[in-house]
């Protein structure tokens, strides 16, 4: 019935609060944790080429699995402290998205949005 | 039946492909983009106090529901790249958790787990 | 004679050369190395009031020194990749925000500058 | 006499102060500012290849030099809170990174410290 989110914000609010570590959670301290978190995933592949990065032994595989975890705890603990619904949020910014970025036009093509605006206005 | 989390993978897999964007994908590149949507989220709070951390407008709030809305996007476009389960990983890093901090050692203390680690050894 | 910077510059190259690094010091790399270090000097603050951040210990003042450190030092070797003077660079720029942020209209108000962008063109 | 980096020091400060903006400048937020910034960085390379990294068009060198001005300004902010000197710190992380990774044992190879830490311990 619940959803898996659901049930890992529920855990995850009992954590902290059965360690008084509510009032450490902030917004603000809690997206430093995630970009902390974040800066670990990204110093797995730091040196390694596109193609490694796909292909990561056992332990790196777990590793990475593990940092991507602490990203979800910290995003979903920040959620929970404003009030965000995370999943509706990004099927909400997946339709903008799709709207933005229509298919037949960037097809291939990565560069960011900001670049199609500006040619836009040009 | 599917999961939340399920379904916003498949959306944003069938988004990716559709752009022929698979290609820029790599898990290298995702963790990039994935830490510059966390990046914009700290941006929002980095010159607030922590009490104003909650208390934001409705425009703010909108914002930064949307900022981690593309964190969670980028978060499962790399599980995906990478075949890992991230409700499953953070359920099993949560158990890690419970056990490296017991409620009754680290109550209302907020020091990180590598200084009690510390400690430990000394 | 030399510029501190400058010989910073010159002792980092010989180190990447002497060990037949600068293959993997492409400036997507190092801008990943950058933010990698960038997250550790965050992780540090990221339960401490802004109080406290002020008052280390003097172990904690030498670790953030040195994450510090590190920063610097990818951001020399980010320069160096592109061909970038850097302290020219951040004169350059400081101007900018001289100009950008007059004292009188921003005395004691830290909102950033796209929202006084958005307030001008109201 | 005075090296580029007092210089800016000098300026960023009196910058902040006739502004009345110290308060606003304690290292946690400092920090959170300037992760922001190297995540702008990031943010230019990350659908580039390793190789396109080096090959900015003009618009895009300026800006990728702006945004490491912005960097450094706040690595410099951050020192002066702190009484680091940003130099003699990079100085005596380099000793040590020349101490940590003999050239002779690490030419061409990127893997990290800690994992050739790892392998001492084995």
């Amino acid at each position: 019935m619940s959803d898996s989110l659901d049930l890992l914000n529920e855990r995850l609010k009992a954590f902290a609060q059965e360690r008084d570590w509510e009032q450490f959670h902030s917004p603000k301290n809690l997206s430093m944790a995630l970009i902390a978190e974040a800066a670990e995933l990204v110093e797995h592949f730091q040196w390694l080429s596109e193609e490694q990065s796909y292909q990561l032994d056992a332990d790196k595989h777990e590793e990475v699995a593990m940092e991507m975890a602490d990203i979800l705890i910290f995003l979903v603990r920040c959620a929970e402290r404003l009030d965000i619904n995370l999943v509706e949020a990004a099927q909400r910014k997946i339709a903008i998205n799709e709207a933005r970025y229509p298919a037949d036009r960037v097809r291939g093509d990565a560069r960011r949005a900001n670049e199609y605006d500006k040619e836009d206005s040009r």
